[in-house]
Parts: C-alpha cells; structure tokens; sequence
C-alpha cells in the first residue's frame, strides 16, 4: 500500500489574493520531507454546446504562459458558492449565454503535485444569448467554433489548455457514444 | 485582440525547491493589475503501453489532495535534459519498464491561470521490464489495467488527475482512429 504522509509542521510562506504558499514538514516513507503546496480556491470550466454543434470558445492573454490561449470558459467558485451556479455564472459573465440545461461531466486536479485545485467541468446546453460581464482586468475575445475543429486541435497539439483538452475530449467521446440526445435535441 | 499584459515589477515572495513564487505587477486593459505566479520545471507524463492492451498505473498518496491518487507515471525534466530522455528515465525509474518506442502525444499547461508548468505527454511501446530506481521519498504501488478500463473510469469520474485523463483519452482516441498501429504490433 502507498505510504500515507502525515503533517508534523504547516508554515505559510506566502498568503496572496489568488494563491496561498505552504511550506509543509511531512512524514514519508523514509523519514521526512518538505512538500511545497499551493493552496487555490475550486474553479469550473464550461463546455457550452450550441444546438448547431459550436461551442465557445476564448482567446485570452495568460500572464504565466506569456501568451494568447485558446481555451473554453473558466472561472472560480466564490466562497459558499455551488460549483454549478458558479459554471451558470461564469458562462453568463465571460460569454453572455445563458445555459438552459446543465450537465456535469468530471472533476479535475490539475497539478497534483503541487496544488489542491480542484475544477469541476460541466457541459452548457439550450443558451440563450445575452450581454457579457468581464472583470475588471479581464480581455477576452469570444469565438464559436464547430467542436469537431476544436476536437482536432487537441488531438494534434493545438491546443495546450489542460481544461479545454479534457472538457473537449470528454464531450466528444458522449456524443459518439450518443450519451447527449437529451442535450443535443 | 485579446489585451497582452507587460510586466512592470516582478518580485519573488518564494524560492522553494519545487516551486518560486512571484507577484508581477502588470499593465492590464484597465490599468494595472497584480498577476501570482508560480513557476514550476517542465515535466512528462507517459502512457506506458504494453502489447497486451495494458497500460502502467501508479497508486501514491499525494499530499496536495490529501489521498492516494491512481495516475500514469510522470516526472519532473532534469535541467538540460531532453523531455523525450526525461520521458523514457522517469518510465525506467518509477515502473522498472524500459521502452522501445516513444511517440510524443501533446503538451498541456495544467493551470495556466498561476502557473507555467508545462507537461508534455509521450506514449511508450515495446518495453522490457527492468527494475524500479523510486526517488528516496517516493513510495508508488505499481498496476497493470486494460487501458479501456482506464478510459471508462476516465469518462466515469473515477480518475481525478488531469496528465491520466488527458494522456488515456487521447490514446484511446489514437488506438481508434487507428494511428497507433505501428505502436501496437
């Protein structure tokens, strides 16, 4: 069985707006050892399907990649906030659709060796459009594309969101497997 | 066009060993605006395929999600090395399997929201089993599953970590568009 590591000794190391840094002393296999953990609050992130089979998709400039992305619609849950409402509230605040019909899809951890981010992802049908709400510091551009294109994207490299690879991959393999009738209609 | 941000101040408020820590102050489409980025080594993830139709699962406990997590091997790329070599030692040193043909699949920045980690992905055929080298802290339980069980518990929700999700989904799709075939003989 895998070796359960146990804190002796928690230090925050660095308490920001988005992120908190931890500098824990753990128990391991052979003794001890330090784990650096960054502590971020739950995001989602929206596949949102028209009935034409497009979804929407964003182009935004992320600092850490020091570059343009083409991703789906993410964002965070507030505090106390349900996962759900919060994927209804972000596609309404980032894109102007509001979904009809919501369906959950998986839960991610997309740094598990360092992070305790969860997202959850959720597939968006039955929109309706209506105005966009960006943050403050927000520049996004929206786009709709066929998700077949998109699909392709990811399969030859293309696309190098974590969030869009998995939410697009896995809404694919339901509709071939034609999981999404009720969705799709 | 989406806004491209420019630093203006960056201080780093944490140097670990995993990670460093920096808050960049940046010109944003409103001004300016405080970006928390942590940056990270590039790392591998590889599917590890065997003729069998099986694929090489690891169970560890990972701090970060405070349980054992079932995942594909991976691992961090040493200073200078090449990702591909990364790829076929981290294969060697956490599953004891040497391989015989490496294919890259795609690159994925995990959480491109805070940090630059990038993961690049890679699918291992023909191997011949050797013996484990684990780092001194690591303690992994080695598996063998169908990578179509993978793939349903993928599509399922069992399987919470995004390089296993990302790496099993797009092999499967391979496997089935048939592009595997000089992998899979």
């Amino acid at each position: 069985m895998a070796f359960e590591e146990k804190m002796i000794k928690s230090e925050y190391v660095f308490e920001g707006h988005l992120i908190q840094v931890r500098k824990d002393l753990v128990t391991t296999v052979n003794g001890e050892s330090v784990r650096e953990i960054v502590d971020h609050d739950d995001a989602v992130a929206i596949v949102a399907l028209k009935p034409d089979g497009t979804i929407i998709m964003e182009r935004q400039f992320r600092y850490a990649a020091e570059r343009v992305v083409f991703e789906i619609p993410a964002g965070l849950v507030d505090p106390g906030e349900d996962p759900e409402t919060a994927a209804i509230r972000e596609l309404r605040e980032e894109t102007g659709y509001r979904a009809g019909k919501i369906r959950y899809l998986t839960t991610t951890y997309p740094s598990i060796g360092f992070s305790n981010e969860i997202v959850r992802f959720y597939l968006c049908t039955e929109m309706e459009k209506g105005e966009t709400e960006f943050d403050e510091n927000e520049s996004i551009d929206l786009e709709e594309h066929p998700i077949e294109e998109i699909y392709k994207k990811v399969m030859n490299g293309e696309i190098a969101d974590s969030k869009t690879q998995i939410g697009v991959l896995m809404t694919m393999n339901l509709i071939r497997l034609g999981e999404l009738k009720d969705y799709l209609k």
